[in-house]
């Protein structure tokens, strides 16, 4: 596929259209929306119109009048058919590490301190991994980690309080059976918290449909919310009156304007509010959630999931025929993985520097130490296409067989992320 | 005072000038900036950029070229000098509600067990409370609460960990010797930690020199960091490398680009920052802090606090003078208020009705339930000004003394907030 097949191919693909709704820079190819999902063209306008109008004219009427008070619900209530949840069951609030915290202690709760270890796996996302240690730890109970996916099932034993696992792996792109791991988690007694950083908004989610107990997200990956966006947090309903969670914030009292002495939880998601939302970051997430209703009338998740699919499979064939040495970490099977595709170069490629060289040419990815080093391509299907990918490889292919990462400017590692 | 007089006292004062750095409505009289702070006029601009620049442009790269991953340090420096803190020490992260969960989780861990009792006061924010229970409860103990100020010592025993005080009430705007209180807790062998919500940017503050353990407040009171916009969090440095705090995400990790599996906090504030920090709230909060190099060039917190007294001297004088049946709530020692005057009515008068008539003349200022029922007043010396006072005392006045609250559309307490 050279570059005019490709733009052919993205004349012809019907969610094409959707580009149009982001802005992307002039002479960027950006396949780092598994990171930083990219603008989208109407979150400016509804920002300003957030500060100027509904803050500077409004003030504090607006927590009424501008519906602030109710955008933690509202704001989940759009997502949730987008997990497979129902209105009613998600709330987007605080960080997703904040809201794994609440999820676990919780889960943790469920199970009355009879079984106190949480099983994941080492190669999970490390904020993960931290919160699930302390978590443990507050029970007396402790984090096991898998180093291999076939190594979880023989962890989920009598000890296991908890089986917690992101969805789709940050580094590798490899994507979790939810539904069978889940099953498995019952069936040894546990229950399942599933991350969803990297699979909402880009492939089909079905929390209820997988009896998921819990379930937490980020913001600003796939779903465009802005950087530092605020995160979600799912319970399944049966759980609803059953838990308690630590961070007891006066918005998931019951009464919260009641202002009694004693905290009462309220039932429900609402429970897992804290404090006061921050409502800037939510507006340009609400906003970000208008692409998705346009999505809708385009086939829904499953269109997206198909342009998602097509995209990684050409850039893994691309990647394979074209860079030398490059081994593909991702798996082939599509549905063993999300919409990213990681691959190592040979060891005596500077990986790192390869990507900066990477991005002095405009193609953005993302590089991540470990053994192996990785460089990972995230596709989101709502603004990449055929020719980013053919962009990429080509300037990918240029840069590892003329060696010329290997220049001082690409090879210091002195960047902070 | 009439409003002759009240323009002539704003004409000569110095502070004057900086009302023009806000955005304050058309025909709105503004006395609620202990809930929400007015908009900096550089603040729809400077987000803009963050928005359209960025993020739209830069993308994942503004990590490090926009500096996005330094803001909760930058703004915590920032701060530092108005909280009586040293750069370095202060960190701009999460929600009060959420901070102050950290910070009260490190102190009883700081007391290893030995003590597990938290002290407090009835009247404290409710969230403040509600957390201290949570945390209270995690380590088996408690969180006791004074009725009234003089009710705090006596509960200063063997049994005390923590006394956690909100520096200025937020009903009755009643202020703390943090000096005083501190001392007294610590010749109990109790910590002591400062909810800064409604003093920070108002008062002097002199943490440092109070000797104080812990605090935390808000950003979006006389701060004017906008709506819901992030906290902040100090600790004494004395407590550096001796405590832990249990919301360990990755980015208060010693070295989180290391992506170690096992946590290990960063010394100092930094252990208190959790997950990714929200960017675009953090740009408002930090275009407000602009505000505040001005008023350093003006007499700094000196003359913002003699300004403050003022305006809550004078407001108290005339309500008394002109209101029939109003009793002040709030101390009229100017030692023992903040910034703000709260006052009942007769038990006649409905308060919440009075305060939706005020409004709808385009007086805003707050109502809050409970016995008795306060109207609460909220003076910021950026942009309240003596014209605000009369203009407020004299439409109150009006309102009680003809009744014009007695109306279906002031009675009717159907609003959220």
């Amino acid at each position: 596929m050279n570059l005019e097949d490709a733009k052919r191919l993205d004349a012809a693909d019907p969610l094409h259209p959707l580009r149009e709704l982001f802005t992307l820079p002039e002479g960027v190819t950006y396949l780092d929306g598994n990171s930083l999902g990219a603008l989208p063209k109407a979150t400016p306008e509804r920002v300003r119109r957030a500060v100027e109008q509904e803050w500077g004219e409004g003030l504090i009427r607006s927590w009424n009048s501008a519906g602030w008070i109710d955008l933690p619900r509202r704001l989940g209530d759009r997502l949730a058919p987008w997990l497979g949840a129902r209105p009613g069951e998600v709330l987007v609030a605080d960080s997703t590490s904040v809201n794994l915290y609440k999820v676990l202690h919780a889960a943790l709760q469920l199970q009355q301190g009879q079984r106190r270890v949480i099983v994941s796996e080492r190669s999970n996302f490390p904020t993960d991994n931290y919160i699930a240690q302390s978590v443990a730890r507050a029970h007396g109970g402790e984090l096991v980690l898998a180093e291999r996916p076939e190594d979880i099932p023989p962890l989920l034993d009598e000890r296991c309080a908890v089986l917690m696992l992101t969805h789709v792996n940050y580094r590798t792109g490899r994507m979790h059976d939810m539904g069978l791991l889940t099953r498995w988690a019952h069936q040894a007694g546990a229950l399942a918290v599933w991350d969803l950083a990297h699979s909402a908004g880009v492939v089909p989610i079905d929390l209820l449909g997988s009896a998921a107990d819990f379930a937490i997200g980020c913001g600003y990956k796939y779903l465009n919310g802005g950087p530092g966006a605020p995160a979600f947090v799912w319970m399944h309903p049966r759980h609803e009156g059953q838990v308690w969670q630590p961070l007891t914030g006066w918005l998931g009292h019951a009464s919260p304007f009641d202002f009694d002495s004693e905290y009462q939880p309220a039932p429900g998601i609402q429970q897992y509010q804290c404090g006061t939302p921050p409502v800037l970051a939510m507006t340009a997430l609400d906003t970000a959630l208008d692409v998705f209703d346009v999505v809708q009338k385009l086939g829904g998740i499953k269109a997206l999931r198909n342009k998602s699919l097509a995209l990684t499979e050409a850039f893994i064939g691309a990647v394979e025929e074209q860079v030398p040495g490059a081994v593909i970490a991702t798996p082939r099977e599509a549905a063993l993985r999300g919409s990213q595709v990681s691959f190592a170069l040979p060891r005596q490629v500077d990986g790192y520097a390869v990507m900066q060289a990477l991005i002095a040419r405009g193609v953005i990815g993302d590089f991540r130490a470990g053994d192996p080093e990785l460089l990972r391509f995230g596709f989101a299907p709502l603004y990449s296409g055929y020719a980013d990918v053919v962009t990429a490889v080509d300037a990918l292919a240029d840069i590892v067989t003329t060696g010329s990462w290997n220049a001082p400017e690409f090879t210091n590692r002195s960047k902070v992320t």
